[in-house]
């Protein structure tokens, strides 16, 4: 080809889906497969959600409100803030590609975790800038050195919290020691798409701080606790000021009908969250204590995986569990080779998971 | 604020969406309300894909493919194309600020008809690039035109074809008269969203000139004629090497499930497609008669709207049909003033909007 792509296009690498569930079936043969692969609630979605879906489909040739109005209407009731302070998109990984193109330019510097999610990483290499990466501590994120690498070129801070994949979060704390000492030209992104999962007393409530920092946006989502990954809806709140710009680049029609109309109606269904969480905390210390009785260590979670230590390498383990029928996420595609990232799946699949990951380990040690 | 607003965002403007039927009922104390302004299909959705939607409630939970395979199997199997040669987003509106992401770098420049798809324009601009227009010669794209601005900064040239919004098409003899004089290394977009309702046998073949054209990408969807816009599903054919730089920056999971499930539905059902066709078709010949019995000229139209002159000023017009129920798109807010852009809509909705436009410019004129 003759056309001359960006040289910023050239260094990203295509996204390697995990496998899907059909695949895995076909390879091994196997009827049965469970993911818990993609931090998907196993727990499904409302009911109430589902039966409003049904009352759509007469409505699907219509194009979807551009503007999200209802969904801004109720979660700004419920939140306490202005609708102005909130926007769309399909799923919160099309708004971290928004904030990159409001925000970087070339040879601009974004900081993040080493170890966090990946599209803070590729979105800012898109735009041109330099993603500017710092280790974790003790498997935490170092708050401290993130600060400290702060430069004039700095435009965008990502905080992962609670952190993908490590799974734990910063505190209150923590977070109120560093947040001072940021420029109030940079942007602070405070992504919590595992909010509705964590119980900790000691997680900061970044709707209070934005009121301290208006250079703050929160990253929220449904595709997790509200078990609406399917439909693609994810969500920010920020400075009227800075929505405003967002706007300008969100594509128009990016939330769909569907999407837009389960949101509200997830919403307002808090009993169903309300179990979710609960379900969530269970199993979760079911999953640790097993992990403590099997002596792997593991990062105390406050989201809805667990990354644990499989003593060793983890491409056989995450093999051995393919062939069960189990899908994780392997540690070496995360960075972190000798951990596996586990979905909290339902209590059946917990219990038959943690048996296979024993199996596996042994399998693995007898070679 | 203090953060730095890339100067390109600072230049887009706000999205201004068309009034929604609900704001229109309250504006103007009616119960019904026609929207024949963003050309939806009348004729709604296939059964076959209501059906299946019913039964995808269960699976919203779960992460959509993002390799949309199945779509991707059954459009290749359908045009005889490599799967590799297809590539999906949210709507084919995404889709236009992918291909600007992988190719237009800061002051390189696109070139587009002044009167068409904003899109092209915005996302131009967002790269930092340079949007160069070039005029209508009698309503039509000037190819001939179009081809004499291309200079060593050319990265893209963008074709809508029907021309959104004005409806008509350029013929193959026209493409190819200027195909061949536009040098290889430059992206000729085929932007061909209204291409199912298109009659004429003098259209050009796409996907044929594909084959002669590697620098060429064809954009299609099923907002239009498929009635699929609340689900938002566009997709690309172009050749595997931008495919795959389309991949790297297209979110992973820019088509929701509903979509992936909807868009294949569709694409089998042939006698859905067919029959929307061919009611297009006799409605547009209805209203043209219309028009010319009103002594109003309209520009011959290849897709589901038609662009009409009303004589005098567009706004009264525009205003006297929302006092009685009816959208339609204002010629004054598409660089066209005293033109109204009108979707074709189901027989007794288009006597009724012919009935009204009459009555609209007489109250204009009498005044």
């Amino acid at each position: 080809m003759e056309c001359k792509v960006r040289e910023e296009v050239k260094k990203l690498e295509k996204y390697v889906a995990g496998k899907p569930i059909d695949e895995v079936k076909r390879e091994f043969g196997i009827d049965e497969v469970v993911k818990l692969a993609s931090n998907e609630n196993p727990l499904g979605t409302s009911n109430k959600v589902k039966k409003l879906m049904l009352e759509l489909v007469n409505e699907m040739n219509m194009y979807p409100d551009s503007a999200s109005y209802d969904f801004k209407k109720a979660l700004s009731d419920k939140l306490k803030i202005n609708r102005d302070m909130i926007f769309c998109g399909a799923g919160s990984d099309s708004l971290i590609n928004v904030i990159c193109e409001v925000f970087l330019d070339k040879d601009d510097e974004s900081i993040m975790p080493e170890i966090t999610f990946p599209r803070y990483d590729s979105n800012t290499v898109l735009m041109g800038a330099k993603p500017v990466k710092i280790s974790l501590k003790n498997n935490r994120l170092d708050l401290e050195m993130m600060i400290n690498a702060i430069t004039d070129k700095t435009k965008i801070i990502w905080f992962c919290n609670p952190n993908n994949p490590t799974g734990d979060i910063f505190t209150a704390d923590e977070l109120n020691k560093v947040l001072c000492k940021i420029p109030k030209n940079i942007v602070i992104v405070m992504d919590e798409a595992y909010y509705e999962y964590v119980t900790s007393e000691d997680y900061p409530n970044s709707l209070e701080l934005l009121k301290s920092y208006p250079n703050m946006i929160i990253l929220r989502t449904f595709s997790k606790a509200y078990g609406l990954a399917a439909l693609r809806f994810g969500y920010g709140i920020a400075s009227e000021e800075i929505v405003d710009y967002m706007n300008r680049v969100i594509n128009a029609f990016d939330v769909n009908l569907f999407a837009q109309k389960a949101a509200v109606a997830a919403l307002e269904d808090e009993d169903f969250i309300n179990k979710v969480k609960l379900f969530n905390k269970k199993q979760r210390e079911y999953l640790e204590k097993q992990f403590s009785e099997m002596e792997l260590n593991y990062i105390k979670s406050q989201a809805n995986f667990i990354m644990v230590n499989v003593k060793g390498d983890d491409k056989p383990i995450h093999e051995y569990l393919l062939r069960h029928g189990y899908i994780i996420r392997p540690g070496y595609l995360l960075g972190m080779p000798s951990w596996i990232r586990v979905t909290i799946g339902t209590q059946e699949q917990n219990i038959e998971f943690c048996k296979l990951l024993n199996n596996a380990i042994e399998e693995r040690d007898k070679k």
